[in-house]
């Protein structure tokens, strides 16, 4: 089958594999049908990422269709159109049991797929913890509409969820990229009175506003007037979602006292903790990152209407189109922001 | 009366003043029984402290006795003994009203008591909101034992109350000096597997060991072997008492995954969050103060048994050699702790 | 001032009284703008409320304007329009500070007003602890919209809060009186996947449907079917407004296991709790009365547009004919749900 | 193998049994070490548990060593000394990701071990889902002290769980049976300020003084006076594992407002609730059976000698004499509270 390789620093190649088969009674092995590029790709390509195995297929974000199911596994069955968790968990360990599936303390736990082990850019992906990183897609629902779930919408739905957001909260995010806006998205569940979106980029902005019409798309010049207008002095719930010096520094800048701040951007560099300006302001800062326990609720949300974030899928290529995907995506031309990719 | 007064930076003083009269319905004049100095009062005197006012009396650690209430006072009376909340708060604004007195908006919230209004290292003190802000001692608690109620106490309490620490865990106190202690001793009233004291003075060390003995008091040297055995890979709450560079970057080193570090110390210069080498720790890092609305029920904790910091209470001299105390104070001499000050 | 009074049990009577002063300086005097019946006054009448004091004024539900305010009263000012809480609370006591002020244990703290002191089915009305108990209305909105702040929608408001209803919940309203058309405005706030209220009375049924139109109004013979066909057994959270005999037995048998079912309603009689039935269900049953601490965040929430309880006043008559108006409440004809009367 | 069975209502005998073989990848056999007879097997032999399947092995409380895991067990291996989960749970449904095991929708899950399969009254026994339902016991650990985890040790430790218990509470629990004594010694992990235990036996009563001398042990006459001396009017949790009328009134009636009961015991008759009476009480009562999902946790605990219900076993007896140990168990004499059989 076809399988888009690590195969050295800066090289990504499109081999044969063999299509890949069970090594444990959890296993499943699935068909894909659609999958994604993710900045985390990037990352190993660049060098980025010290864990990453050379030789692996890359690709965390998927759909697909059982193809085979070991015999331990009971959720699914072959056929079974599914979403897969980019952070495989055994459910079963001590983290797991409390929901930090991210923390999984097994081999076969956190992010492995396209990372340590084969993952899903090809036409067949092994699938370790079926039961628990395999979720049944409802037949209302695309395969574009369902791509996102184990991803980027997991890693917005659990930045909302520990930030504790309730109805009548003004909520910030900041940044308007793709995981940004999956913030934005689900802070919305939450019926805060106010979702602010703080994008320096007037392209994102723009698309930012056609998308969440509802959200209101401001630059981070607008910020200061905006908080100060605010009645608790600042945002109750900040979703930091841009991974900047200057997104850091906003984060906490326009928090109100006391608000939580969540840290979803996956940053390059250290950043400067202003204590002595920050004293007083007592603020929860909770660092958070993809968490796939929450890919059931997530898909009941698509498909009941209320998340819906194909919009996000500026391009589609085929498999063996691959490269050009990839340029295409590290460009940032074109208006892209997520492109599809199927097998 | 006699007042230690705020001359100038650098000039503290000993003057004469009037007895303080009740300038509002909800004041109270309290005649001073035991007081103390803290470190902020350092941090006033070297002019660290830019919103504190030239001419005011410095203090707010103390007891004493209602020697006038305002009409609209309810809760105590003249002749009642009371400790004082170091950050007074008017209770009835929407942070007080969810608990987060230390942010309270009103103009005598906060820090104001020693800072920006006369404080308590003189004979008499008025304390606005005294409804809120004053809580009788129970008989059988000496003026010693209550000392700390309304400040360093506070702090431990609200630190240990917002680590979310539960009976089984492992507690890491990070520093022991007065606020440290006083962390630990209310770490321990969640009944937590360990309670594990680190401390890089050995004096500190010595003194910490002897008045806390269920403690383990190690140094920063040995933090690496036993986070290593730890079940989970570090501590499951953190309390930074510190504030130190180094001991920030301890409180996130050794915690465990998804655990809750509180910074309660005070930190004069900015610090490093080093996020590529956190990136997947997934921590909630909390900011707190000193936050007053728990004073009611340290002081039935210290009528219990529960709590005892008077032995912090190293040193004790009259009012009117205070200039003496502060000398020992900030001379860190002769195993001084916390310096009490009898007018 | 005329004030409708508790003569006797089985008899009110509109009387002249004296405009009421302050007792204590944290009181405030209301004018009253818009009142209205609860059917708490009709058992008072029925004489089935043994603390209620015979002479004293009825009514607690009202809006008005500040005429006096005590000189221990900071938050409101002559001349605010203000909303009142049917039960008044101290704010400083055990119970107020954890937010249960339910059962202020101050003597004026509980349902007082109306019951224990005169009421405001009247021209003025004395309020005590007037900066915790009244709460000024924005500007834009009408008494109307307002009424019902302190008493029925704070009760919804509050059966809401305890219910832990969370978004994509299945809520179960039972019971389309006042309480539980409020209890569902409130329920659709945390943005559940379904709003069912269940009434056996055809024309409340219809009431309710044309009201809030986007939730399910049903009869109780459509209650097993549709609670076969949700996905865990049962509603998540049940909020039980009826007061009956067969609604009580509703409210657990459709909730599904580990649901919370929250009893807002009054009951004239004790029920049957069949535990061998329920064994193994593991419901956890909330009582909750009328709970005044969040009106703010009420009116805040009318303010925007998100709550109008105002469709429920169906008659309004002056205070003068006042007689007229409980007639007409008492015999439940001519469509009436809501009776307001206008000073 | 001898298998102490179901045969009809109102007999039980020792039967041969051929050993028990896997059935399902997630099966383990273990051999049975030590077991103990529940109240609960008593309700099936007097035909009081309909759901009880006739010619079932009886029994659900006991420890032993693996014997033979399926292919798809990972947890625990041949040779393990493990703990048994009463009600089995697999771990991945709606309910069990929440941690409500108890109501697992499994046709496994539940109590079906001793009820509707095999139970372990017998030298083997087949425990579906072994990964979730086998709990290592620590070296340290006898069988013994390891024996009551799965059930009476979960159910009192689930019941504190729930009772949201903090520091400083004051705890009430009824009934100084198994359960009660269990709930105490868990109770007592929160570091409550009292443990007041309330039975009526004399026997039980002096039982439960000498086996938790930290608790006060008292009669129900007795607490008419020590809940009026309460500061908050009555206790701030309730343990009702009493399990008769007049226990079940004592829990609401010593409860403060606002209090939590639990209910953990289980009824054999529908209750009065006296609605009219409890108005303005705001109580929640949250009704609790056993729940594994904690085994490792109290099994932590155990090691660490803060749990110790060995006590509890009066009485042992070999399998070959269990109807005689049924015969005392059921008499209540020669001061029995729980038995044991050795297989």
């Amino acid at each position: 089958m076809l399988a888009y390789t690590y195969i050295d620093d800066g090289k990504f190649e499109l081999t044969q594999k063999p299509v890949p088969k069970l090594c444990d009674p959890r296993d499943a092995v699935v068909k894909v049908t659609l999958a994604s590029i993710c900045t985390s790709d990037l990352h190993i390509k660049r060098g980025a990422v010290p864990r990453a195995v050379k030789g692996i297929t890359v690709g965390h974000e998927l759909v697909g269709v059982v193809e085979e199911a070991g015999p331990a596994v009971h959720n699914v069955r072959p056929g079974d159109r599914v979403c897969i968790n980019v952070e495989t968990y055994c459910g079963e360990c001590w983290f797991c049991k409390r929901g930090y599936v991210n923390n999984c303390t097994d081999k076969n736990g956190g992010w492995v797929l396209g990372c340590r082990i084969d993952g899903g850019q090809a036409e067949y992906v092994r699938v370790p913890f079926a039961d628990t990183n395999l979720v049944k897609i409802p037949e209302s629902v695309s395969d574009e509409r369902a791509l996102f779930t184990g991803d980027i919408l997991a890693t917005g739905y659990w930045s909302v969820k520990i930030s504790e957001a309730e109805e009548g909260d003004v909520v910030l995010v900041i940044g308007a990229g793709p995981v940004g806006l999956c913030a934005a998205m689900c802070a919305r569940l939450k019926n805060p009175s106010r979702v602010i979106i703080c994008e320096k980029n007037g392209w994102r902005r723009g698309f930012a506003a056609r998308m969440l019409p509802w959200a209101e798309c401001v630059c981070p010049e607008d910020m200061p007037e905006i908080t100060a207008k605010l009645a608790r002095g600042g945002a109750d719930r900040v979703l930091e979602c841009g991974g900047n010096e200057d997104t850091f520094e906003m984060a906490w800048r326009y928090a109100r006292p006391n608000a939580v701040v969540v840290v979803a951007a996956m940053y390059e560099r250290p950043q400067i903790l202003p204590l002595p300006d920050m004293y007083g302001k007592n603020l929860t800062i909770k660092f958070g990152g993809v968490d796939g326990c929450d890919c059931a609720e997530i898909l009941r949300l698509i498909s009941e209407g209320r998340l819906d974030a194909s919009p996000l899928i500026t391009h589609t290529f085929a498999l063996k189109d691959i490269a050009k995907a990839y340029a295409l995506f590290e460009s940032g031309k074109d208006g892209v922001l997520k492109v599809a990719v199927r097998p």
